[in-house]
């Protein structure tokens, strides 16, 4: 039985951030519940059901597909199931929480946002980082012209620790895994779409990272259509923690978003001066981003609006990944419009 | 019937404070349940057990006490209840959350004190900002040696608007209802007691606090009995927001703790650098601390500790709020033995 | 022969403070120039009229003072001679630049100011912490009211190090010797007087700081005849270096003058974040300050107009000092009328 | 006569930069002198030689060369002028200090840098940046293994008002005039050679700057031959002044050398935290630089030494000018090892 004017969720994956979303969903949004969750490991979604008191767990997600009473999912599975259990949710009238990246194939994921269009339903990709409060801000002052004409816009996203070899090697590589995070980000901050790009990247941190056939450091940069030059700055380690800052400079002024601490306290001693490392890793810095997305995914359904982050916003980072990676490859400036 | 092993809560009051403990109780503690919601005023009972899940809402707190399931009370009634509550909660073999203050009148503390140490029971006061990130990290600096013997404490404490004139009357003034939590940060992170203090304090905010016979803007030396000097700066108005500072200095170093900000941005213009005004108020600024004293009560209650602030922690800081009003009529250094 | 329109000094005692006006005097301020450098060791006089290119050195001040080309003198001899030179120099008809304390004994200071108002020369005391751009501006932004109404000012001024117990012996006492340059702060600040002030001090640096009958660490209550209540903080070793900041709050904002560093730079290493130490000391914290004094000194001779610190100024903080430590030796606070 | 031991110079050229050397040399540093001015508008020569009492002002520098008591020249005039006296003034035994850049063309630089071999006078090109506290307490910081190995290199270089048009035209480009200084400061920072450079430009600040044929907005690529990245971002107008930053990070940690402020007051108001901005542009900015550059100048002369910044170092980032140039006019990365 719904109560109410809830809006009732599938929670498909009980990994990471299937976890994340589940929690999310049933303790922190008022008007959301989850109603069941699927994982092919069906002990996770057994464990994570009892812990969040959701009533049920199954191991296979066409149970959820096929439950009338389930108005939305939220995919959180692995990358390579995305696209299809988008075109079977969507073919069942569910609207869709789709965690990043829908897939690394234009045309599969063409094929997925098709379905979507057809049914009718909300499709909203997991870019959290439109949603903090941080970045949020940045992206409201320049709509507010208090930056004026963006002309240079710095993107650093570096990660603490680098994921293990095995994650590497299914992850698509950093310009799909991370990067996309940034090329979401260049494209929100600026509002403006990106031309052309190039790469110059390398392996620095892990060498068995460039034995599977991928870089762990690398400088992008990017011709914005409006004229803008930005610069994304990625690695895999930095040893003070999660750093992920923007700046955006501008005709009238500039703006960056600086780091987030846990804690404001600064110690002066006869050998200097303090402060805490930025928040470790994703699950601090961006828990606040992970409620909102979802609260604004909820409102979309619930008053029938576009969600914020629609299928394009998804596909297109995917396909500055491919030509960020044919930068680095040929090493040389690769147009957006060379690819497909 | 109790979900096996958590901590089963009646909230008695469903004010501003009761509202905050029953909302973390029920949905952010996951060893803790709220059973049962007192207020005087029934509907405000009910719709905070609506919006919880929670399904039972009394109009007397009684139901709460005679109620063989419930482990433990969450007392945010009015002050002038606090100390009756702790009896009888005590005598029913509850044990006890308790706002602060307890009251204004040292008996009647020590009444409530020795109905609970004869009951047995655990009490904990509610001096959340012993849990706030910021002045638990300080407290561990000091503790570890870092700023070595303390010289100087200075506890920065502004509202950033006053209360009603209304409030203000029924509070206690504003060295009961306010610098109360400083008296406590100042034992807090100086690990020692008080032993006079001397006030400064004037109305410069509002005339009508003047008429209500109390003062808006203060500052007290304190002298400690390790030999530390303190200070405390209240004021019931910074346009600013919300400012909550510490600083200890001492033989080795000293640590600053900061206010917190809604975010880290930045931005640079041709009028200057500008950057964000403080979190607002204690909801939003010690949010987690109120999480944090909850799950330490649970713990000690489950595991059979001490809590982390007692009944003494409570008293103590009236009685420093009684001197300090004290120095403030006679203007002249009030020790703190001269009080009862 | 003088260089037409410049100022002609002769200083007065080459030790440490002398050092730096006769250097800012002969090169720093276009306006200006040394004629003869005065020292009862008339070695240093000449060590420091040679690096200057000074042309005379004497052990006999009196030299200076009968020397009908020089228009100025900077007197930076010791403290008990700052009164006797002041007089003399007045009855030459020499401009006066006196470093602070002008003597310890009100009536050897009412003496001296008598002298200088009967000859009616021009009287700056070296009160040079008004000069600093951080206090400065902090005072400009209270003039123009952006803080409103002053309600709470506190002044922060701690020592890297304890200076020689020979010295502490000699010179007054901290109230006298470093504080008094927090109670010039206090005035120049809030633009009022202070009716009352309340001391709690110790010796909690050096045991031999007590055994020479001084204090070392000491906090200072002041009530500004406008309503306003301010702190002063000293310590004579602060293991980080020269803290030297004030904050004042009013109705309408607040402005803090923070430390200054020697860089900007910032390391982010696995152990946290760090930052550089405050400037050491005074010379190298205070250096524009004392040259902006100067400045301002010569354009006052020049232009014929009041200093920016007159007698009365250098006056006041030494009645302050004989308050504060009467409220420290009785425990009570202590009105300035009640001192002489 | 010469005050024995003092350095004696003759300044060639008495504009903008002219003006400060000279000063620096007769009034800041002890041990240097200045006995000669020239520019060909011998007036300028004049006022500044009277300003700064210099006995001599000459509108033809070759007075200078011939003058057998100057031990060193300071080369101050137009840039097309540097290579031509440089050869002149080694050819008569003087010690030179030149102003960046020697000139566009490097064949005219290597003449320049033989005839400095060949007569074994000293060299020093004048990048003064590397003088600055903040950027050489970075440097020393790599130096020392505290970031481990350097991955990537940002350098912020943002003016805060461009040029007039004549100086545009007559400047060589931005590439020359401003970005110079940033490829030196990548070596510097570095301590390796650049190999490629990939160079994104474009005319966003004032249209007359595209029509003499020039850029105002850049961002460039490099590849250093130790396998960091780095980026170096230039605009010619940055509305909240003058904005000089680096930062460097690497396996061991971040160094960011950040702006430097006129002031360290914060303002809290009902609006938002306000501060100062950065110090406007060059000569507030790099003063301390500019004394510390000719201070290491003249102790090399004097210790027989060689000199913190020589001919080579003022040829490559020429080198990279053109490289920056040609990528940006054919849109690829390109090496150096193309040019010439």
């Amino acid at each position: 039985m719904a109560t109410t004017g809830n809006l009732r969720f599938g929670v498909i994956g009980a990994g990471r951030i299937g976890k994340i979303h589940a929690e999310n969903l049933a303790t922190c949004i008022p008007s959301t519940e989850v109603v069941t969750i699927a994982d092919v490991n069906v002990e996770s979604a057994q464990d994570l059901a009892t812990r969040l008191r959701v009533s049920s767990a199954v191991d296979d997600y066409h149970a959820i597909l096929s439950d009338s009473s389930i108005d939305a999912v939220a995919i959180c599975s692995s990358t390579d199931t995305h696209a299809k259990i988008i075109i079977e949710a969507a073919q069942a009238g569910k609207h869709i929480f789709c965690e990043k990246p829908i897939d690394f194939d234009l045309a599969i994921i063409d094929a997925a946002l098709e379905a979507v269009e057809k049914a009718g339903v909300k499709l909203q990709i997991g870019f959290n980082r439109r949603f903090d409060s941080n970045f949020r801000k940045a992206r409201m002052m320049i709509e507010e012209g208090k930056i004026g004409t963006p002309h240079i816009i710095r993107i650093t996203s570096r990660d603490p620790a680098p994921p293990s070899l095995s994650y590497v090697k299914a992850s698509g590589g950093m310009f799909f895994d991370m990067t996309i995070h940034d090329f979401d980000m260049a494209r929100y901050l600026s509002g403006s779409e990106v031309d052309e790009v190039y790469t110059a990247a390398g392996v620095m941190v892990d060498p068995g990272i460039g034995e599977a056939d991928d870089v762990d450091t690398a400088v992008i940069l990017l011709r914005f259509a409006n004229g803008a030059i930005g610069t994304i700055d990625n690695s895999r380690k930095a040893v003070y923690g999660y750093d992920q800052r923007v700046e955006v400079f501008g005709s009238a002024g500039m703006v960056q978003a600086q780091n987030n601490m846990p804690d404001s306290d600064v110690y002066y001693s006869a050998d200097g001066v303090y402060s805490a490392k930025p928040l470790y890793f994703f699950l601090e810095r961006y828990m606040e981003s992970f409620i909102a997305e979802m609260k604004e995914f909820a409102r979309s359904v619930q008053q029938n609006t576009t969600p914020p982050v629609v299928g394009m916003d998804g596909r297109i980072p995917v396909l500055m990944g491919i030509a960020a990676k044919k930068s680095y490859l040929e090493n040389r400036p690769v147009k957006l419009s060379e690819i497909k």
